[in-house]
């Protein structure tokens, strides 16, 4: 397959605390994935006090870190650079002063996001990076926190306070000990700040909640260490209102410097993570959500998304996990017609075996196989030996937007044993559900039958027709000339076929 | 950088016990890998009995698998295919029949390996896979063992004898137990036949002793296990005599259904592996080496290097250490500038810093930071988060053939520290030896260092000068231009680079 063109854009994203410049590689629409990532705690906020004016100090700063930022851009071939500011910058008094020495010193034009833009971008991350159609996308950052109400994955109403998790520390929670006065006071403000928003109320009956913003990460790292979970990232970590609010009270309990002892706490954000969980908390409570479902895109990821979608509007990828599928899949220069054919041979006798009656045919299930079979060889990239174990490295490593970490874990077990070896969940175990190993015994044995038709990779083998006879399964291969080669393999899968069927398999040819 | 074209090459290894077929792809001369492999556990000798004649039903089995095999090439677009036999097949009286009765039924042309042939192949692998310069090639077999002595690189001697872990097993140690009496036999009978070998007789005084083949590779993972070494594979490993004697004492005092409860014995390799490691061990004993280097290599891997870089005869590899890391750079499609820039710019600072007396400028340190900065960015084809543990995680586990395993540990760690956090050796502390903590604290110093002023990727930091002033060490870097981004990101190293060398760092432009 020919690789379309790779273009770099680069997304600079000056904060209220830190200043991010962060590269995106796409090649044509095929794959994307980000590259690079500069940083530089800026703290351009610092000492602005009432009169909303960016300090001397801060503002030369701020000057260095965008100098260095574009000669960055330049040396390392950026071929389109999008800057935005934020909150900081968007409420200083004297902020055109600061955007023309900053477009003089560096040659970069700044756009300045208003409120609503902030949101929407925020929105684009969401619902491009999760398969939420209804409800609302939560955005907390230092400064302000924005609600966006999705409905057929449209937005609809955007509402922006200035609740964000500095802010509110800094009013509420200024000291050592968060006493239970301060923190009825921040939770009375919350909810009454809230209830402006009339589409906010009882959302939670007929939507989900997604949320994003580094405290919103930090929150569901805390909450998966707590529950003891394996942890790969927390991309579609549901946080349940139950385990936010022991966070919470195990927060409030500690004076400030010791809050960062709470496993999956950073030093750096320890002293505000109280504030905004609460904030969190406070959507959870008037919304009526019993859950908030983690995105680990954000602000870069949404504008990068944009710019890459344009002129849709909104700009929305149309299957997000199948997307999230095909976009791993392409990174890696594995045989994609190979991949696609084990694939479309899976689906077909998890469909035929289906129809027999040998299980249920659930389509999430079906959506998972299809995952793993996309992805079962991007492991060869690493070694030929152990490639099953290396694809699953890739997988859990990488991510897939689209899915949670229990069904993340599920596709990377299947691609862990598409060769050999009794499908188990080993240290993923405390990820699964009831029904789950009988899912992986089935989705494993059909993957590695499915790869073993396929072992010589040249597609001879057009289907795999399921017929029931006398208790066993007899998969009937459809071809234009002899198989030896899939039969040969396919013969050898018998024992994880009849461990997850119960029936033993017959490989015979069809008639021609 | 334009990729060459890709071909494929398959090697048909018909051995006493299995057939298998093994897929190797090149780009060109820049990148070689094993994408694929097949086999069969034939068991053609079986039976074969002192008339020496192979068995119908043998026969038909590998008829049947040379059939799958020859569709498999046809199927998968091999360009190339070598097919050998060696000693079952070669030492069949009826083989002529066989070979024809193979080629009208696969139209494979099968190749019979004299044994001089195949120990040429031995001794091919060997020579590529480590840096042995001088010494001795062992290849031990299920049929017969053959030893090749190295001078220079080149092959002088070659001999071969029936001393297989099979024929040994059977004709010496055929019971559940194994007798004191039969074990003195056996070592007697090895003494004695090596006796035949007068260039073999003290040849470790002057040389190193290479093994390849299965029984040494077992061998090599019980030696590892026993030692409680963390593995990825034992490329390279060390097998000391004493570790040898120990596991040789461990297996004979365990009836033959025990044996394979050793850690790292396989079990169908468990009743075959006392009368190969005796055999070894009297290699040792005669030509009086204290070890013997594993390489995980072998016949396959010979084939397919002599086709590969035929004509050259011999076909060696210039440098096998640098061809083994730009080997494995080169199948991740990195910014290969970057990298060699990257390590340029850290052998630079090397050599600038042991001239100005910091440390002792050790040739082998040298080689393993080379190595690092190489490979240091691989990992970003898994993700950009945390691809410094990715690249590790692939240095690792894709090996590093003329390394051993401790310096493709110090390698990995180096890449895993090229970002961030303070440099240790984690879980791979056992590998270590005295002064490696240091060795890795310098090299992932200088690693991180330059790696910071290519941060931008584009070549603009020409070369950072060592200067010494008042105790303070300071990079003078040269450049056409100003280089903000590398001052600005270099300057943030001076921690990890004081910790290295007791010095602080001061990073300043050189005149232009």
């Amino acid at each position: 397959v020919a690789q379309p063109e790779e273009t770099r854009t680069a997304v600079i994203d000056l904060g209220s605390n830190t200043f991010r410049l962060v590269v995106f590689t796409a090649a044509g629409r095929r794959w994307w994935k980000r590259v690079d990532e500069i940083y530089e705690p800026v703290r351009i906020s610092a000492g602005m006090g009432p009169s909303g004016e960016l300090q001397p100090a801060p503002m030369e700063r701020a000057l260095g870190a965008i100098d260095v930022f574009a000669h960055f851009c330049r040396a390392a071939g950026v071929d389109e650079v999008r800057a935005v500011a934020t909150s900081a910058i968007r409420e200083a008094s004297n902020r055109e002063a600061f955007l023309a020495r900053a477009r003089e010193r560096s040659g970069l034009d700044i756009e300045v996001l208003s409120r609503r833009d902030e949101a929407f971008y925020g929105y684009v991350a969401a619902v491009n990076s999760t398969t939420l159609a209804d409800g609302v996308v939560l955005d907390i950052g230092g400064g302000s926190m924005q609600l966006t109400q999705v409905a057929g994955r449209a937005s609809r109403e955007a509402e922006s306070w200035r609740m964000g998790a500095v802010r509110m520390t800094e009013r509420f929670l200024p000291g050592e000990r968060a006493t239970r006065k301060q923190l009825r006071a921040l939770t009375d403000h919350v909810a009454r700040k809230l209830g402006e928003a009339e589409w906010l109320r009882g959302a939670g009956g007929s939507g989900r909640l997604v949320g994003l913003g580094g405290t919103v990460r930090t929150l569901a790292v805390a909450a998966e260490k707590a529950a003891d979970m394996p942890s790969f990232g927390v991309q579609g970590f549901p946080l349940q209102r139950s385990a936010l609010d022991e966070l919470i009270a195990e927060l409030a309990a500690l004076p400030a410097a010791e809050r960062r002892r709470v496993p999956g706490i950073k030093p750096e954000r320890a002293d505000l993570i109280l504030a905004g969980a609460i904030v969190i908390q406070g959507v959870l409570e008037v919304g009526g959500f019993d859950a908030m479902e983690v995105t680990e895109w954000g602000l870069r990821e949404g504008i990068f998304l944009a710019t890459q979608l344009a002129p849709a509007d909104p700009p929305l990828v149309p299957d997000v996990r199948g997307a999230s599928v095909r976009n791993l899949a392409a990174q890696y220069d594995t045989d994609e017609r190979h991949a696609q054919h084990v694939a479309a041979l899976a689906l077909s006798m998890f469909d035929g075996l289906a129809a027999a009656g040998l299980h249920a045919g659930d389509p999430e299930e079906r959506d998972l196989l299809w995952a793993a079979a996309l992805l079962h060889d991007i492991g060869t990239t690493v070694d030929y030996d152990d490639h099953h174990r290396h694809s699953r490295y890739l997988i859990l490593n990488a991510g897939l937007p689209g899915f949670t970490p229990r069904e993340v874990a599920l596709i990377g077990q299947m691609a862990r044993y598409h060769r050999k070896g009794t499908p188990a969940m080993g240290d993923l175990k405390p990820l699964m559900v009831k029904g789950d190993q009988e899912l992986l015994d089935r989705c494993s044995a059909l993957l590695r039958v499915a790869e073993q038709l396929e072992r010589s990779r040249d597609q001879t083998v057009h289907d795999a027709r399921v017929e029931l006879d006398d208790g066993r399964v007899r998969l009937a291969l459809v071809a234009d000339e002899e198989v030896p080669v899939a039969r040969w393999a396919a013969e050898r899968q018998s024992d994880v076929f009849e461990r997850a069927f119960g029936r033993t398999l017959e490989i015979a040819e069809a008639e021609r």
